[in-house]
């Protein structure tokens, strides 16, 4: 199995004259450089007095110096700092600047031996989550460690608790039985316990730890595992006591057990450790690696994108994308085995859609001639109904060019289904029993069917069409209170009541909320009112339409303490005032668990610039069969047969029933939306064709994602994510291509740009 | 499940007052204009005598009437004839101008009645696969018989064989559990068999047939079921008799078991007939179609692209989409489930990778940025590696611009496969496994594993890097006979016996063979030898270098007769010219099996212009451990560690080891490519931070899938490929932006154009 290898590694000697920069090429006996002298760094760092694990108030008034590193915070005079026993807070006197302009100087990656006074944390800090809390250091001196050796001795201990992404339970044993075909190991390195004792395994993986010259922990994505270094193989040993942390390395050893003193109930294999036979260093690490493998404190999102294969190393992320995975898989396993669906793959490279998002383009060969990446596979879907493919599905990517949106993604992922012969309810059942059967095993089942309202019930009550129900505090309605006589406008009078909110509502933040409904609701009349005993007078001024003001608090069931807001007008835009507001003034629900909604019974159109309609989901929508009659004479009443599945207040997916016969179609497109159709003909054509009656819908893999693994960001799901800026730090690109690219695809030359570019 | 659909038919009739395209918006029980006359076509067909299957040697010298479809051939004076009975040919009387004329105006769909006189073919022409071999008919008039009306009466009534893409026995039970959930019907058209007589049904689908006004045939995805108007249903069932095949219709009925006379052993519902008790019609088509949906005489490729959505309905297309979906679930089930792989999406908008094929770019919003789209997920997949995702597969969507070869695709799809800590033999042993498991059951089961040649006997054995093993004929070598001393040269004298081949080598032949070896092999000497009894005076002219061709002719075995090809030159373009001879040679091979060949030990390097070195497979590839002493001193003589996988002498895929040594990889790049390593820096970055050993292999699905299913291009396994010419005949794309497009991503304004793209 390891030919390949071992024959390399004898025939190293001839590569290494050929280049300089062949140094640490490879690693087995061959090269005998020393390594930045690991003993002068002991030395240094055997000055360590306590880890911070040990620092308690028995210690305040006492010198001590600590072995670690720092973390900035928004104060240059704080700074948190760790070691893999624990944290403190470092406290730097005002007026030393020297150690100030000194610590300025340090990366937050080097490791430093901080000097300094035990104290008591001033009583408003004591919580801050240090660890050590309720002390903090005085800092008198800070000095770099000789980052090469330390890493080798104080690299992170916490690492063990984030060994094993895919075990819930870390003293089950593991069994995945094709793990290890096909590869060199014999097992994996979260994979041996107890009962393996006596056997000889094969262990490949990343050099994670070494403590005492004696303990090795080798990790890989299943787990870390032990290596005990045995005396007699001291000598041979040193290779692996030398090379860098996270080199790539392969044992032979054989399992023992632990002495009981020593087991570790935290790791999987907290059991065992191997017994050290052999040892080779398959691929060196270099020295110090731009970010460290490790779960807290993670880096920055640069440095994280731009060396995303240390970052991927983290169990978070191994966590995700193997749940991402294993999601996926569930959902075709379901589709195809349990409702007989057609995974087909459509083009991405396809001609424009009309409407819509921007699409990229595609310039070809052919002057003038450009592609579009499609936006979804909406057209090609209904054509393959129109071609009998009547259960059709794609885990499908997609692509955007919204730049100016930054948690967004120019290509993402989409679940695409679409059958014929369905209806509104088939399809959301279907889509029920996809996350019900793929829903990860570990969260509590899903219960079906979710809820459900409507769209004008959303707006009315949530002030948004993806509302958040995993709280209540519904929007209100006293236009009859206010503004009685005038119930067929839709000027209304809308509130919302936050309990106990008067306290914290101060002048600042009273500003900051009358700003943005200034700026973003221009034509809602705007009011936040706090509810004190003199209420009365207060909204007897505030509405002086308002006659009944007793009425007015029964309705709204307001006490003194609370803060009301009102406001005043067009009533979706009223409502949508006060459901942003609703989420601003939600408590947190840290306990929060699933909670799905579908949204139906969206409106067909809304209107546009000039009072043009647009599309509120796209054109190609049925509308409701209860509102045909409205087409003609009142398009704006007329509610559509699409749908949103909301979770959590975020939009995860939606869809609708199609148009399938082409004169609805055309009339949709021409008459009421006044589009041209020549860009879609091909559509057209397909419907008057024979095409049955269908339906879908589309689930955003990468939202749901996020959502599943508590993630901040998309791109947390995502292996190779863009940034925030629309880039790929990885490769650098976006970037400039070749005059000669230029040329053949008709691109103007750079020193066109100022001609070309000129916006 | 039906109330959307019912609800629009009610309020249907308010709609059509709104727009006068709605002439045919909707259909049962609203529209009464009456289709072109039906009783005036059907008085014209009556006038048929004959059908195809009826024509024998009884009739000759007899006037007949015939209904039916032509079909030109290579001269105007013969076409094909054909209607639902069979087949037959026509014979154009030469001195018949007028008649002649007739037949150029009209179109090869439309229904014609043909009057003529039967007559026996000549016997040269007896066995062109007629039908009704041995007969022709002498035409004395044909005229075209009214589409929409003949639309119905004489559809292609073989489609009843073709009708389930997805059952290999027409008797068989179907049995597909969930397929007809979230649907309206009860059943697919495909399913019923006599023991559900007596069952209430609901089936959807195509109208496919109509005969005697008094049954008709009902097809979907899954096969065809009759069904039985009932007299008394006569006048109900009007609009199901006035409906254009296509249309898409609903019936409710009872499944009644055939009279055994009228049990159909062709189609698998051909037990039962459907007693119809409800139509529906949920979606008229046009009445005439620009292509019909059937598998035999296929419209051109051109209009099968355009109007995709029809070409689909075939059975071929349905059974190629549906086997691909199956074949790639099979692929995911394996490396999930069985070998615990984790399928990750990489990004396709990435950086531009040196090298390699041309690649898409796709220009951003800030002028001179440009992704690429990716022509592979390699640098991502060894980043995965490098990220501890030591098991990654992708079915991956791949962009090559290559315009210029007609028979590939801008975006084809692979299932892509790398893992960490492996070698060579268990990478070619999981593509094995792989295919072995996903192999389509109606297949023979996959042997493996599958033979192995090394590149060096693939070029001397076939003169081909992917050669056709399902037939022997071995190129051979005898240069020791004609050049003997100077085995060190790379010149040889290679030869290729072609048994009984000499007969068939005309002049025209063999100016065709020479003009193509001075073309392609300048460098070649090339002689093709008929072997005459003569042949040691015509040998010895020809090779006077050869001494001794008694030995010669011991060595290649030839014979009078044979047809003898050689060529001196260069090993490798001596053996490929032959090579190429040996494929045209060939005997067509007409029961051919799938052979699966593995290409091992290519050479890394090749020489390219100015004797500059190229990689052959890539420059991520992995040397040979054996040459690896070759790097520094004879690059060209190092082999790789890569492999291709050849079916049928097609190469279906292909990889390698990679290099994983940041060191190795830098030296390959700069030292031996001369290429620059700042677009790779990231890949490098990699290597050197812990990156495990690693290697994998790509499968090209669509090739793959093509061979499987027979196909004569790959454009026939995806659902909307690009045409020969590489555009989108459906979409129309690729076509012109808008104007605020161009500028948003700075592409030259139109009137630009030709400052810019001048060549």
């Amino acid at each position: 199995m390891n030919t390949s290898l071992s024959i390399m590694l004898k025939n190293a000697p001839r590569l290494l004259n050929i280049t300089s920069s062949s140094k640490y090429f490879l690693r087995r006996g061959i090269i005998t450089e020393t390594l930045p002298s690991a003993s002068s760094a002991s030395a240094k760092s055997s000055e360590r007095t306590h880890t911070c694990n040990e620092l308690s108030s028995a210690l305040v008034g006492q010198q001590v110096a600590l072995c670690g590193w720092m973390q900035r915070k928004a104060t240059p005079q704080f700074l948190a700092f760790h070691d893999g026993y624990g944290r403190t807070q470092l406290v730097i006197p005002e007026n030393n600047a020297g150690l100030l302009k000194k610590l300025e100087s340090i990366q937050d990656s080097s490791v430093v031996m901080v000097k300094g006074l035990v104290c008591n944390s001033q009583a408003h800090q004591v919580g801050l989550n240090n660890g050590s809390a309720g002390l903090e250091i005085a800092v008198s001196d800070v000095s770099i460690i000789d980052d090469d050796a330390l890493h080798h001795k104080y690299s992170d201990d916490n690492n063990t608790d984030e060994e094993s992404p895919t075990t819930q339970n870390p003293h089950a044993p593991i069994s995945f039985p094709g793990v290890n075909v096909y590869t060199e190991r014999t097992h994996t390195c979260g994979e041996l316990r107890g009962s393996d004792a006596g056997t000889e395994v094969v262990l490949c993986g990343w050099l994670q730890f070494l403590r005492m010259n004696k303990f090795v922990t080798i990790r890989d994505s299943y787990g870390v595992t032990q290596i005990l270094i045995p005396e007699e193989l001291a000598d041979e040993a040193q290779l692996l006591v030398k090379a860098p942390l996270e080199s790539i390395i392969r044992v032979k050893g054989v399992v023992a057990t632990r002495p009981p003193a020593e087991v570790s109930p935290k790791m999987s294999t907290g059991e065992i450790e191997v017994i050290l036979k052999e040892v080779d260093i398959l691929n060196e690490a270099k020295c110090k690696l731009p970010l460290q493998v490790r779960e807290f404190q993670k880096a920055n999102e640069y440095l994280r994108l731009k060396h995303r294969y240390l970052d991927l190393r983290s169990p978070s992320m191994q966590k995700s994308l193997r749940m991402r995975s294993k999601l996926l898989m569930r959902m075709r396993e379901f589709l195809v085995a349990e409702r007989e669906f057609v995974e087909v793959e459509t083009p991405t490279l396809f001609g424009r859609t009309p409407g819509g998002a921007r699409e990229f383009v595609v310039p070809t060969h052919n002057a003038g001639e450009f592609f579009s990446l499609v936006q979804s596979p909406q057209q090609l879907k209904q054509m393959l109904m129109a071609g009998a493919v009547d259960r059709y599905f794609q885990v499908a990517r997609c692509y955007r060019d919204e730049s100016t949106r930054p948690d967004r993604q120019p290509e993402f992922t989409q679940l695409d289904v679409e059958l014929s012969f369905t209806d509104r309810e088939s399809v959301l059942a279907l889509a029920e029993d996809v996350l019900q059967f793929a829903w990860p095993e570990s969260f509590a089942p899903l219960v079906t069917p979710f809820p459900r309202i409507t769209y004008r019930q959303a707006i009315d009550l949530y002030g948004s069409d993806k509302p958040d129900t995993s709280f209540e505090n519904f929007i209100q309605d006293f236009t009859d209170l206010n503004d009685g006589g005038q119930s067929e406008s839709r000027s209304k009078s809308r509130a919302l009541v936050i309990n106990n909110g008067a306290k914290n509502y101060t002048t600042s933040i009273r500003n900051k909320y009358d700003a943005f409904a200034r700026t973003t609701y221009p034509d809602v009349r705007f009011l936040a009112i706090k509810v004190t005993p003199e209420w009365q007078a207060t909204l007897k001024k505030a509405l002086p339409s308002c006659s009944n003001l007793d009425a007015l608090q029964a309705r709204l069931n307001f006490s003194v303490g609370d803060l009301l807001f009102v406001s005043i007008g067009d009533i979706d835009r009223a409502s949508m005032l006060l459901g942003k507001l609703r989420l601003e003034f939600a408590e947190p629900n840290l306990q929060r668990s699933f909670d799905f909604l579908w949204v139906v019974d969206f409106p067909m159109f809304e209107a546009g610039e000039n009072g043009k309609l647009c599309s509120v989901h796209h054109p190609f929508t049925q509308p409701h069969p209860q509102d045909l009659h409205l087409l003609e004479t009142d398009p704006l009443k007329v509610r559509s047969l699409s749908y949103d599945l909301v979770l959590n207040g975020c939009e995860i997916g939606g869809g609708s029933i199609r148009v399938h016969n082409c004169a609805l179609q055309k009339y949709i497109l021409k008459n009421l939306l006044g589009e041209g159709t020549e860009r879609l003909q091909h559509l057209l054509d397909a419907l008057e064709s024979g095409c049955p009656p269908h339906g879908g819908l589309a689930l955003g893999i990468d939202r749901l994602m996020s959502i599943l693994t508590g993630s901040e960001s998309i791109r947390d799901v995502i292996a190779f994510p863009k940034g925030f800026d629309y880039k790929d730090h990885l490769s650098g690109a976006p970037c400039d291509i070749s005059a000669e690219d230029r040329k053949y695809y008709h691109l103007p030359q750079v020193t066109d740009h100022r001609n070309v570019a000129e916006h």
